[in-house]
């Protein structure tokens, strides 16, 4: 299942950094629908480099080529296909490091599991590029989902030590907003950690927190099918990722259950709510109609351009100093594909759950 | 996918907390192999109910009957299946619970999604019963994985405010050791938090740090198929996990890439090892022969004895004080899931990236 | 997937020969259904040995304990779970076969597969006794595939060459029955070739036609996930079948387009059926509404207690005389496991369909 | 899994018949390998439309392009990806179509399934143009099969009343060859036959014979992985498909298992072999080393220009005569897409199987 996802809906991932294309199928997805596509572009721009200062300067239009699956500007049951072709390679940045393994990067375990042919320009298929098809497949179930009147959104919880305002899981009622903050403070504060770290040649990482809101009480399957395992599943397949965590996440480690539980009260219309939601919207790895919420942590991006003491693939000792294009953080570029993976998770969920009904 | 886990090695798993039993059917497991069953009844012991004063008071036989799989003791290529019967339920334990959901458990989930047939008694599906055939599973596999130089550990990171002590990234030497923790003192100290709870008829949480040494380069596949996907699948899959993180994890976020970058040396061999090991022995998704180092949240049980006041699935309200039989703690006896859930990952991964040899 | 079948309904199967004991697990089963288990013991009997003078004179009572799946006789959402004891095992029958493997039965392959530590008495796991899970989970959906109007039905078409009326593509209507063939003359038939074997000491083979009606049109996905890809997969996982056809089948070859297109016309209720039924009620892989026909070929049984001159694993000729308890023709116990295979795979079909309402 | 084949090596296949393109990803092929692309050329325009007089006059180029998977011409262990763009496109050809199913095509299936927002452009997603994709990925198994002296050919074995050589399941070394007959005069007779037809304005069905020699023994797994399931399941994925026997097929159903058994002898290295093959080189789904040998049975286009009485979607009679280029026998072309599904399906199997060495 290496590059397939999902059960009722089934996303393909093909491409590497230095290839022609980057690419996906979407297999499943809900006939007629008639996606937006500018508003597609502009999710797309969200996750694409060189936009703005902190990020790699690597420009890549990120135009997706839809191949099939529409018919008249709607699905039509068939896959969905689409690939963006990879335009702006510079392979010569790469090849100083073919004897040396970037420290960090996936170059040393890509050699060892393919061998000698591997292809590690621009972090091969390790690299964030492959996160591009992912947020076209996100970007599609993101919009759907609007639909039927689910949303996905997030906002960088951290970067460095600045934060923007914790969720506050005994106000259910905490939506994250799109935007990179929900207070615009932080986002002041965390884009003077970047620029600290941009000035020495440094890089730095972050938290994202996401919110689903809109769920039905009922998706997730039972065992290894649960919401938390679709989740991270998907989420430790985007570059970078450390950590995921739902709900009060590593935090309840440290609460009692009286204070953990969540207890149930009836909204105006009788349907059962929690007056908190330790839970992240979760029990049982089934949703339960309140928020779904979760963070993930990303690493700084191990491409520095500080000198690093290091060694060859022979053992020979080198000083390496990556240069190339980078960025001093992807955090803010992670936003969208976060959103995405959550997207993909959600629909695949939803759609799956229609069996029992 | 929701009962069945794995690729090349294929966990599927059945039962219910008040069905006659709880079994497993284990695919793909290595020929030839003759299990220690002593060595394996130690070890599901470990998980098992009523062994101090600490753990819930249902006691279980947990011997668990091998039904297919093996030829004269050893493992012939059919599937392993076995069974463990559910000999010591008390049904009227949870008759007063029909009519109200328990706060933070999964009754409220599973009738939403599967209706009012669903069985809630004990917690159904949702039950940590379900972890005791993963134990078998995951302890025949701790088994093998010995044999091929691999070792699976795990202590208790910390429960409330006690803290063991804290995995070094520094020193990628760290080795965990079987047993609750590394310092005999933090155990103590832990011991007293979980007391504490028990007085007051409340619980606690914990977080479990593992470490799988041993392990070869090379595995785990790209995209969807890092080992960071499939460790955080099925480790979800085990209630009251709430986050799961690698190497440096949520921490990561507070670093500069300068800091968190492991820097490769030559080993005595000349192999290539890494003077840090903040990645948690994962690059891209596949291992790098270094430790792999991930640590677990549990949230605290949320069966308490203090009463909460909550509604009913009318929407009435109640004052729940849930009686029966209860941890005040799961965490030690989360141990060995965590372990055998880590231990079925990594042969799952091991045997699928012999395709590529 | 060795072992689990099915996308929406997964069947996962474990057990072999000589092992303690046969089983499943059906995950996905629509919850809320109370099997009549008195029907289904009768419908495994259709499928165990021992009852007339043509099988095999092993008896097993068959008697299916169901351990998990159910609450108060209802199908609660958890995976059924049901194992067959295996009490009628007499391994010495089988041991003068160690140094030899038995012609066209998988002894040597599952030895060349699994090693010199395959369990290969009895067959194994490609023993026929599997087929007992298989109608324990088929005989359940055919129960629930009733309640929806599905019909699953099938007759013996030939054994030998002794035949029952051809399915008639131009009549539509042409309804498989229960029992062993339409026409009684044609049992008596069969019966004599059966018994003319048996007193040889030799085996028949036969074709096995079987119908599903009441379907829905719209079942079966494109591309991988047709009904003939879903179908033929698990019923070659039925030991002995050499060939499954669908509609006209191989007969197809013979004839030209305009014969063999089936024209639609409107029945009463306006609704589109086909004047004739070449397709088998498949086009594209998707239902049509019209009866679902194919057939099913089973070769003669290999244990023939005929001296057949073979050689040992070692090379060494010898001359083979296979005694023990065989059948002369399994064909009329492959009947509900016909039957059980295509209620399977219809109705994963079903559920899974439901993603695209 | 509708658009994805395989466990070891996963096959995605996408596009529709009237969309800019259809393509495949492989994941999993052995790293390494140098395709022969102009060999692979010549594979495809077997398969190819407008070759000869029988063949449909759609002209495509049917270059494949490939986005990614390779590194210096060689294959490196990131998915295989490539598209072919549908360039000759007569949507103007099928407008007629769009209020009355074709008989016998998925025009009716597809629209009960996905509704009025089907694409029946051409066959939609039921196209044989998707054949094309499987053609690439096959043609790569082809070739990496043959460096470990596997190898996959095929004839054909009957169009209309003409027949090629019958396989001779007493001579275990009939190998067939490349090309459309063994016997140069049988492919005389079918051109007969696909001539009258074509004047006619109708069309032929035929069998297809394949045969894999090369095989080691052990290949296929237990249950629902043998190799006759693996094979069957991407058989009637081609369109057309209406039947796949393996060996004897059904003619076993005529044969006594003393005529049916393959008896051992062994050969000058001491190996196993059968002095007769009607086990078609399978023995409990997994592969004995004998070469595997299949038919595949494909029924007449149901495109013909011959006036059909048939009636429109809303039920109101009409008489269709289908215009637009139509194969009168797409047997000639299938011969690769049989081999190329063959290829797939062993070289899935060859890779899943070493996970038990």
């Amino acid at each position: 299942m290496s590059n397939t996802y999902g059960t009722a809906l089934r996303l393909t991932v093909f491409g590497q950094s230095h290839a022609p294309a980057v690419g996906m199928s979407l297999d499943g997805f809900p006939v007629g629908f008639a996606p937006d596509f500018a508003a597609l572009q502009a999710f797309l721009l969200r996750r694409a480099p060189g936009r703005d200062i902190f990020s790699t300067e690597r420009r890549e239009a990120d135009l997706p080529k839809f191949l099939s699956g529409f018919s008249g500007g709607k699905t039509c049951g068939a896959p969905i296909a689409a690939i963006l072709r990879n335009t702006d390679i510079q392979p010569e940045d790469y090849a100083r490091i073919a004897d040396t393994p970037r420290p960090s990067h996936a170059d040393f375990t890509q050699r060892e599991k393919f061998g000698a042919d591997a292809d590690l320009r621009g972090g091969g298929i390790a690299s964030g590029r492959l996160t591009a098809p992912l947020c076209i497949a996100g970007g599609l179930c993101l919009q759907y989902l609007k639909t039927v009147g689910i949303t996905v959104a997030s906002h960088i919880r951290s970067i460095a030590g600045a934060e923007d305002v914790y969720y506050d899981p005994t106000d259910p009622q905490t939506v994250c907003e799109n935007g990179y903050t929900l207070e615009p403070g932080a986002w002041n504060a965390m884009q003077s950690e970047i620029l600290a770290a941009k000035q020495d040649g440094d890089s730095v990482g972050g938290v994202i927190e996401a919110c689903v809101t809109g769920l039905p009480a009922g998706l997730g399957e039972p065992i290894f099918g649960g919401m938390e395992s679709r989740l991270s599943q998907i989420l430790f397949a985007v570059p970078a990722v450390k950590g995921v965590e739902f709900g009060s996440g590593f935090f309840c480690a440290r609460l009692r259950g009286s204070e953990h539980n969540d207890l149930f009260f009836a909204d105006e219309a009788g349907k059962l709510r929690t007056k908190t939601n330790h839970s992240g919207g979760i029990l049982g790895g089934i949703t339960n109609a309140m928020p779904l919420i979760f963070r993930t942590a990303f690493k700084p991006t191990p491409s520095v351009s500080v000198p690093q003491e290091t060694v060859r693939y022979d053992g020979s000792e080198t000083t390496l100093t990556v240069r190339g294009r980078h960025d001093p953080c992807i955090v803010p570029r992670a936003l969208p594909c976060v959103e995405a993976a959550a997207a993909i998770a959600v629909l695949d969920a939803l759609l799956e759950a229609k069996q029992w009904i």
